[in-house]
């Protein structure tokens, strides 16, 4: 993508309505738009990394045997009323009318209405289990909604949602979501760590919240130092197979949110050196809440001996676009963002420190073709600017490699490259910059 | 996927709400589920085909050089009060009033957010011209919603919005629009024919619909026989040259709805035996209206001179929900949907036919494995289900590629493949299977 034809519109000052760090870097970044009090536009660069995050969260579902669909925004108030959440869920739920009077609502998650569709459909043991997952927009109507797409109102979820026939089934299905949470955010340059949780508005008897660590964070947690460099299971991980290691790995560890913060067995759990007690953002959350929905809504299937049982349920979210924010949290220095490369809405910018030059101009085009052509994601600064302000662009919109092209360096035939992660700069051949980036190998 | 974990409710009976064949064959098929009136849900096989048809219009879009962000759903009143249509739409917008009494919209349309987008950022008519869409779900309050995925209340619209400096720049941008549906209908196996049409509530005093051909579509539509006939540009075409005879090829045959249809010019323009009466659905439109959003919002920007010029706007929508039904229409059967292969959910189905038999299931495993390897999105029905059932859920959900492997034919060492749109059927070695639907060449 060439600079001069996309649509960046970064700010020079400092938002004043930015109370994080991530808010005003997304703003300045010229990622994101409000649009109504947590009602965000995400303009391109914004969105293609909302985009990134989003398809790691699918993947990983997928890996796990989750299977997606699509459910709409909007709901039938009358569908809530058969959970009993209808008026148990207050003024959170935005409620609207329609033009001949139907109570619908705008969806803030879907235990039920998942619940309706298995109930239309699935009649026997023989089709468990089953997870279905949607990537869809829902709405909290937060009485201040704040901090950017941190606690926003429109936000895009994850939500999945599990069926079994009993209680070890379920925590199977449990397991599994455990286990795509840790290689979901680990992929996107996380440490999404799961701590034990209050289970809140959606019930049940288990949950882990996954939680990044972050100053900033909402909420206060503790945990055991060593849980943080716990390994993250590969790609290769079998979902069919024992997962129970994994998990007793990550559990036996100790690390749980304020909430349910146990300061006693804290401090008999934990040598005082490991002891760490932060701040962290939630990123998702999972829970297993047997048959609260499917009682009452009357979700039953023939079991293997024709009796009819009532299954018992799950539900794992996770933040997509809070995710954008938290990564900001997690991963930005004073001049901006520092993407890891899986989620970076570009992985290299071509820097033209000459714009006019006709030396500099044919490397970069020369550059920025050879890039195309190997399938990198990468966009050329041909605009006008100075190379003082190029310089501050790509550091505010914190692309992984910068790649500067300059007239005296062209001259010896070099390009300098620095890695925004660590500052690191380095003198190469535009051919080895194609070759690194492109997956070949660098001549030595 | 495995058919045996996938979830594909099938219904066997034909669903007495659905009045036309699109809806009939969506219901049938598992794709959808209605949820409330006009709002659906999209199960797992539908989703696929969605997000297949949503792909092809992203494409293509961006091929353009239309840049992609997203807007959110729910949109302020008070940014429709500037425009005057808030009072102007009419019960078909969905009004909201949320915790604090603040007045929301769930968006029909986008026309109003855009505009005031623009208005924030660009200045200059240096950062012209600019093209933005996004693909986001709108609501329409129907009065009468009917037709499944046709004629919706909430559903999935591509809307890009262009900004130029005068009149010639935004018909560069309407023409750009115009091409690349001509493009983009025609790789869903469509043809979606540009008809002169009425703006309607948009606006302006420049519009095409483009109408894909079907008995029952919502319109009637008066055109040349040759327009069906013409030239689809290629990958390959120039949108920053001239389009203008692309434009004039297709706009000097005679095609106009029944809204605007002139019958005095279509038989003087069309001889008698190329003239064509039909009915048709409307998958995309795209208008040029001009100042008509920037006048009264203020969108203006300095020119090259330094005075300030009110932008010259289009905008271009393409409902990819509906397409989904567009696309059955069209192609169909008694025995369900014939899938071109771009929007397909699956590229093949492997039916096993003798389920648990030794060298079938042996034979499948592997075929399935194989293709897999090759990139094919295949479908695999290893399910108890007699063969007659297979046949019929593979014809139903319209796979475009069926390999029979039964007991017989595997003894000489075959497979039958069975091409659903035509129904051609033939023997295959395995082997040669793979070659085929893996993009390598078939021995012999």
């Amino acid at each position: 993508m060439r600079l001069s034809r996309f649509f960046l519109p970064i700010l020079k000052e400092n938002p004043k309505e930015a109370e994080i760090v991530s808010h005003r870097l997304m703003l300045r970044a010229g990622m994101l738009r409000q649009e109504a009090a947590g009602i965000y536009a995400w303009l391109p660069l914004g969105f293609k990394v909302l985009k990134k995050i989003e398809q790691i969260v699918r993947e990983e579902q997928n890996r796990a045997g989750a299977l997606e669909l699509l459910m709409p925004t909007l709901q039938l108030a009358d569908l809530w009323r058969e959970s009993g959440r209808y008026d148990a869920y207050g003024p959170e739920m935005l409620r609207i009318s329609d033009r001949h009077k139907r109570e619908l609502l705008y969806g803030p998650t879907n235990e039920e209405m998942i619940t309706d569709i298995f109930r239309a459909y699935v009649k026997s043991y023989r089709n468990l289990p089953l997870n279905l997952y949607h990537i869809q927009w829902k709405f909290r109507d937060e009485q201040r909604p704040r901090f950017g797409v941190m606690r926003g109102r429109e936000f895009l979820m994850k939500d999945a949602y599990s069926f079994d026939l009993d209680e070890a089934g379920a925590r199977r299905a449990y397991n599994k979501m455990f286990v795509a949470y840790l290689r979901t955010f680990a992929r996107m340059g996380l440490k999404g760590i799961p701590m034990r949780a209050e289970t809140g508005p959606i019930g049940g008897d288990l949950s882990h919240e996954f939680i990044v660590l972050a100053e900033t964070g909402e909420s206060g947690v503790y945990c055991d130092r060593d849980v943080l460099d716990l390994p993250i299971p590969p790609a290769s991980v079998d979902y069919d197979g024992d997962l129970t290691p994994i998990i007793k790995q990550w559990t036996s560890l100790y690390a749980a949110t304020e909430d349910v913060h146990d300061g006693a067995r804290f401090e008999a759990e934990v040598p005082e050196e490991r002891r760490l007690h932060t701040r962290g953002i939630e990123v998702g959350q999972i829970f297993y809440f047997g048959t609260k929905y499917s009682e009452p809504m009357k979700a039953l299937v023939a079991g293997p001996d024709g009796a009819e049982v009532t299954i018992h349920g799950g539900s794992y979210g996770v933040g997509v676009s809070r995710l954008a924010g938290a990564i900001i949290e997690a991963c930005h220095d004073d001049a901006g963002i520092k993407w890891p490369e899986e989620v970076a809405p570009f992985r290299a910018v071509i820097l033209n420190l000459k714009q006019g030059g006709s030396d500099t101009d044919a490397a970069c085009e020369q550059l920025y073709r050879d890039l195309l052509a190997k399938g990198v994601d990468v966009l050329y600064d041909d605009t006008e600017q100075r190379a003082g302000g190029k310089f501050a662009t790509a550091d505010l919109i914190g692309i992984p490699w910068q790649i500067m092209v300059g007239p005296k360096s062209l001259a010896e035939g070099k390009v300098e490259v620095k890695t925004r992660s660590d500052g690191a700069r380095q003198m190469m051949s535009p051919a080895d910059v194609v070759a690194r980036l492109g997956g070949g190998t660098v001549a030595g």
